[in-house]
Formats: structure tokens, sequence, C-alpha cells
């Protein structure tokens, strides 16, 4: 499979990817490690809770869309990696059962001022659920290299 | 232990807590199931990678914070989630042998406009590493239940 450069992400494109379903145990499980709340963790407390049932750690969200843009086309890219998260929303729960996937639209491409083998391409990454309907967006810039960056390199 | 309500938070506050050690067997478990590029994943390929050794995932940074904040203050508060982050800025990678720490400073607090027994507040986290280098700085608001609506609570 051929490799994704900075000139393959061009400004307005739209595509889709991933399909990761979402069971209680994977959600106790990150809750137990990284995030134990009440309504992440027992099902029990979770149905009086504010919530009514059982919900995913938004930062559990936010990790699968990694996986899922990892798979989807990180991991056939010259990606170098980003710098931070420049909005993140937690829009609708993420509840066992719920199937997710990632809408990509790339935003914006250029150049690095400071670096002239690798770009900056900035995308937004809305995660639906099998109701197509937005649980999370966030926004974000990564670095990938310049194809004839990518191409000299051993 | 008191519970921990809105009017607890004052603006200009600043606290520290947490303590986790980062093991290579840690950031490799967490890239094996959501972040799965090789200077997460490898440490022979992550040294012949620009990132020069192993290094966690900015994914698994962000859920450490989750965790530290959980046990540091957000179980014993009447906190009711929050709606996204709006800044996260990854400054220095997170290392095997590395031990990481929070300070939290209150930026602002203010009642909810719309849910009378709520205020918003906003933080900003920085986690620092065992040479107070800060590894990553996230900026987000928490809704926190006003005393007077929490002690009326069941």
């Amino acid at each position: 499979m051929e490799r994704l450069y900075f000139e393959d992400f061009a400004p307005g494109e739209i595509v889709e990817y991933g399909d990761t379903p979402v069971t209680a145990e994977a959600i106790v499980e990150f809750a137990k490690e990284f995030d134990p709340q009440p309504f992440h963790l027992d099902p029990e407390a979770a149905r009086e809770s504010m919530v009514g049932g059982l919900i995913a750690s938004g930062w559990h969200t936010a990790a699968m869309l990694m996986r899922m843009s990892c798979d989807g086309f990180l991991n056939r890219s010259a990606s170098q990696g980003g710098p931070g998260v420049e909005e993140l929303n937690w829009s609708k729960p993420v509840r066992p059962g719920d199937r997710l996937r990632v809408r990509r639209t790339t935003l914006s491409a250029r150049a690095s001022r400071s670096r002239p083998n690798v770009g900056l391409v900035e995308f937004l990454f809305e995660v639906l659920n099998q109701n197509l309907e937005i649980v999370m967006t966030q926004k974000n810039v990564v670095f990938i290299l310049r194809r004839a960056a990518g191409e000299a390199a051993p």
C-alpha cells in the first residue's frame, strides 16, 4: 500500500473509517485504570446517576478515536505526531452496545516555516455512533512529512 | 472526608497532587490497544525514530492525568463531568522511568445560567515530570454542584 505524505491531504476532503464496538467490559476496564468515577465503573450506580446508565469515559472515546485513526490512515502515513489538540467536545454519551466510526475532514494544509521537510495538516475528527449521532469532535494538527523528504529517506 | 462543592474552588488557587510512575510495560500496553505507532510500541524502532526512544502516547498521558485528578480531588467532589477540553498540549515526551504529578490552577468559577444548581469551574492542569518539566497542559471546564444543591440531595 502506498504511503501517504503531506501532499495527499487536500483541504475539504472528507473520509470515513473505523468500526469499533463498545462493550460494558471495555468501558469498565478503561475506567478502573484511568477514570474511576461511578458512572463509568458500575452499571448499578450509573443507573441512579444523572447519566442514567453506564457511559464510557470521554478519554476512552478519545483513545478509541486514536486507534481508529491509526488503523484508518495514520499508520500508513508519514506522520510525525502532533503538538496537541485545539478543541475536544463530548457531545453525547457513549454506551455499551454502541458502534463507533470516524468522519475525518481535512481543514487546512500548510508548509512548516521552521521544518521545510514537514507540512502541518489540520483535521476535524467527528466520532459517530450507529445512529450517525456525533458523540465526540476533535480538532488538531498533525505534522506529516512532505513527499520529497519522505522518498529521500532510507 | 468533606465533599468538595463549587464554592470550594477559588480562582487563583494552585494545588498539586499525584505521583504516577511510568513504566515501559504500561506505555506498550496502552499503545497496543489504543495507539499502535512504532515509537509507542517498540523500544528498538523508537530508538531509530525522530523521538530517540520509547515515548508514551499523548492519550496515555491524558488518561494518567485523569486518573490522578480522580484520586486527587474529583472523586471527593460533587463533579457532574465536563463538556470537553479547550486546549491540550504535549510539550515534552513522557518516557519509561518518569514520575508524573499534577499542578492544578483554578482559572475561573461562575454559576451556570441554565442550571442554577451547578457551577462551572475552569481549570488549568499541568502535568510535570520528576525534573519539574511540564510534559502536558490541559485547560477545561468541569460542572460542579453548588453546596446548597448538593446538601439538599438525599
